[in-house]
């Protein structure tokens, strides 16, 4: 039996296979380019036949007859002339585009039966060594990722080294596809993006969708309060001068949106820090007066090209839960513990596992050695004093101070950027910030730009694909469906609805003519918590049948009760 | 004695004199315009001198000796050619270029001692009748109020029948500048405008200033769920074709802020109508969903002269508390009546009178004259029912739709644009809305917008100058100043203030070694409703002293207690 080749490998010598099957099947296919990826393979292609899903299991069957036929990887190490040759011989232009690019004299070829590609490798010994093996999908791809480039048509695959593994993956994967937010967004009635109407990357929350995200902005807003945060509003558009002046927009140009306002140049914010420094700054500050902590749940937008937007996950416009906080070189440690134990308390909150990167100073970088090992060090103690485990990333930090990244884990094991904790101490400088300090003298303080939940959109998109769209009580947006059995149930229906509504209860009630069941699988489908079936039994003892979202019949309970029991549950954050 | 002029008339003479002064104390002057204005007159004027507040004394003195030389007004109507050649040959341009754009072939002049004026009239007979007056300020003027023009100096300067009645102007004018938002806004550190670094017309809150704002939204966006507004929410940038299909692009164009991203013209949203209408539009509508009520707290910019901006009442960028309404015709006059209730009960919460004018159907309009009726009945029917009187203007009516526009009178008597509540047929037309009748027939929805305070930014101004910062409880960003006596009461005291930040007292304490004399001071001028005065007494017996906000010493009281008597008034919004 062959040895276990790498996954890798097995990946990206299927991903071979794959083009060979495309081309026997379809010869007038042009190569473009065909890795191996985190979770498979893909190649980009240019046919003209245009692919669709249907195509996939001839693709397979093709494959699989040439996993049958054994066909042995063969390694040709060629002059890039001669292979420049053959490509253009073959009509590869895109094979012959890179060879232009490659700088080495020598490149390397893999054959396998008749199917030639340039290739660094390595590859698996024989076709024979694939197992498991699917195709997935079928996307769109500029060449070369750009859009003014021609569009090539992507197959996604993937292969593992058993059977067992792949049904593993392809289990996850349906999983996945299930709790897609994108999917989800629409059947839940939460938001939607009018890429032709009003742009891309850019959403628009229906009303259920806004309940969502102010339920977790008025959570923030008070835990922030809580914790010694004080609340700013800034506009979205400001002088570009505030970026010139903080340093971005060298380097960040491309990202911001810009205008003009008589004659001077304007953009919209795609930072907060600019204007929360110009409130910092407005008095005279004392070492008594720090640290000074501000907090806005603020929108910023950013270019995004269009072909890497996805749904909520990658947009142009998006709510930070931002925070800037101004203290001495000596709070920076306790400021960062805090802030590390207000991340911890919200993962908790969403039932978000997380694991925990810390980038130290890159070889280029602003402030001075001892402040940046000051401020690593406050980073590592912080982490260190929670018992949390971490890794460093060696000089993986931005050039103006180290930071911590939380990544969350979801319910399926996936990881979401989350909280990041940064350390400036490059703004401090650039807008010659200062405080008198118990020496009498002026020194100048730390910043930390810190983030919790990070891009509400991300958040919320992250959040729909963790509970799968069955969000606890505190944060569904219809808390309790009011379903009346016949007309006749209307009246004391909608006065169970108004006391809930009264309550604070976020509550529907569906009083179409329909069939009591249709009604209670349609609130299953709006994942809606609690289901009140109202029929003469319930009228006549006046009191509610409660049903469970998943679990069923809850049987009866007197109203008030019941408001109680939800009341305690959304308290509660359960 | 002469009969009692007209107030305008008078007003406008002694604008005259007051050029007249100034030229007899600064003969290089050049006259632009002086006209009398709805609380004085004032008079633009080109010369080398730069006038300071020092100059208008002097001013006063001379304008005193021409009235006592008691000089008759006299008027001359001669041809345009002749009034042209004397303005040209006295240098007086301004009057010059005014001239070349009267069409009339004869002109007046008026004369009064040495003074020549070019001047439609009338004018008092003598200067003798000129009783009582008084010069304000001085200001830049840009020429024809057009910033491409030379800036002229304007003197600012109002006239009263009697001595009488211009002391209480004069007294109402030191009051308003006493509650002048802008000096207030700073006294309090409520907000500001960077207009250099940031950017004219666009307001940072500061701490206090955003718990102002954040107060009066959270208080919004309960009444709206109260009253069965969905919020929604829509990002502050969107496609130019949003405004090219509502029409407004073509009419608007000027004041929307533009830029381009991937080659497509976006603007940075004025409005939240369209964003709202796609929501609307997301799915097919039957009348059983209707009225829809859709709210947002919706930042919009719009562009504003710089010359024209005003602290936070004329504003770049400002947030509406906007909702817009879709339902039925028939159901028109009951949301409207509803609209108003709600106005209603908002304006008695901040304590504001008001007036309120109706606008009927113009001469050009859209939208059937059927609908017209009906929609203008219903506004009248709703404010009949309420019993309010209002005046109509008739035919001022946007050409969408008939509206109402509610202005709010502050505590001295001045009117501020509230409310409006506009009926619009342009945009269901433009946007094609439809909903499905009882009849099974495709509908056109009415549509109404809606503001209740309208810009918060300009409400906000509006409030501090009503309240003259004092807010109500409710309001007040620190509602109660914990002040130490003494170092050794801190602990104590910190322990007090702990207590009322954990009942949600937004509370400050002010530990610094100052005289309880001093702190007491400072807190009033913060305006701060409560101060609780600590020391060895209160200390002993576990008590606060309680001060209130210009009412002094209100003795002794358990903590406890206090604090359910200050809730109590937050709550009830005292």
């Amino acid at each position: 039996m062959a040895e276990s080749p790498n996954l890798e490998t097995l990946r990206h010598s299927t991903s071979h296979v794959m083009a060979e099957a495309v081309k026997e099947l379809f010869p007038d296919v042009l190569l473009a380019i065909g890795p191996s990826i985190e979770t498979g393979f893909y190649y980009d292609l240019d046919m003209p036949h245009k692919l669709t899903e249907e195509d996939l299991p001839k693709i397979e069957e093709k494959m699989k007859e040439i996993i049958g036929r054994g066909e042995k990887f063969e390694r040709q190490e060629i002059s890039r002339a001669e292979a420049t040759k053959q490509m253009k011989k073959a009509g590869e232009i895109y094979k012959v585009e890179i060879l232009n690019e490659i700088l080495d004299e020598k490149v390397t070829l893999y054959k396998n039966g008749n199917f030639l590609d340039l290739c660094r490798g390595p590859h698996i010994k024989s076709t024979k060594e694939i197992k498991a093996f699917k195709l997935l999908s079928i996307a769109g791809a500029y060449w070369r990722g750009s859009e003014k480039n021609k569009m090539l048509q992507r197959i996604y695959g993937t292969a593992f080294e058993s059977q067992k593994e792949l049904d593993a993956h392809l289990k996850f994967l349906e999983e996945a596809e299930r709790r897609d937010h994108r999917k989800l967004g629409k059947q839940l009635d939460l938001f939607n993006i009018f890429q032709e109407e009003a742009g891309a990357g850019l959403v628009y929350y229906y009303p259920k969708g806004a309940v969502l995200k102010e339920t977790i902005e008025n959570f923030l807003k008070d835990e922030h309060r809580k914790r010694g945060y004080e609340t700013v509003i800034i506009p979205h558009i400001a002088k570009a001068d505030l970026w010139h002046r903080s340093g971005h927009f060298e380097y960040y140009r491309e990202f911001m949106y810009s205008m003009k306002i008589e004659e001077q140049d304007y953009v919209v914010k795609p930072m907060n820090c600019p204007g929360h420094i110009l409130i910092f700054k407005r008095k005279l500050r004392s070492y008594r007066d720090l640290p000074i902590r501000y907090f806005e749940l603020g929108t910023v937008y950013r270019h995004e090209k269009s072909g890497v937007l996805h749904g909520l996950l990658r947009v142009r416009g998006f709510t930070q839960d931002d925070a800037h906080i101004f203290c001495t070189h000596k709070q920076l440690k306790d400021e960062i513990i805090k802030v590390i134990d207000f991340a911890f308390d919200m993962m908790k909150v969403f039932g978000f596992e997380y694991e925990i990167d810390l980038s130290t100073r890159p070889e280029k970088f602003v402030g001075t050695k001892e402040n940046w090992e000051h401020a690593t060090d406050a980073l590592i103690n912080a982490l260190k004093s929670k018992g949390e485990t971490y890794k460093i990333d060696e000089g993986a930090g931005v050039f103006y101070g180290p930071k911590i990244d939380i990544k969350l884990r979801d319910a399926i094991g996936r990881l979401w950027q989350g909280p990041t904790i940064q350390v400036d101490f490059n703004l401090p400088e650039r807008f010659d910030l200062t405080y008198t300090g118990e020496d009498g003298k002026e020194h100048r303080p730390a910043m930390i730009h810190r983030v919790v939940l990070g891009s509400m959109e991300r958040f919320i998109g992250a959040l729909i694909e963790h509970y799968a769209g069955a969000f606890p009580v505190w944060l569904s947006p219809v808390q309790v469906a009011v379903l009346p059995i016949a007309d006749r149930h209307l009246e004391y229906s909608k006065k169970v609805k108004d006391e809930l509504f009264e309550s604070g209860i976020r509550v529907e009630i569906d009083d179409r003519r329909e069939k009591i069941g249709h009604k209670i699988r349609e609130a299953e489908m709006q994942k809606t918590p609690y289901m009140m079936i109202l029929g003469d039994k319930e009228m006549e003892s006046n009191s509610v049948s409660v049903r469970a979202r998943h679990k069923g019949d809850l049987g009866a309970a007197k109203l008030d009760e019941f408001i109680s029991s939800i009341k305690e549950e959304i308290a509660g954050k359960k």
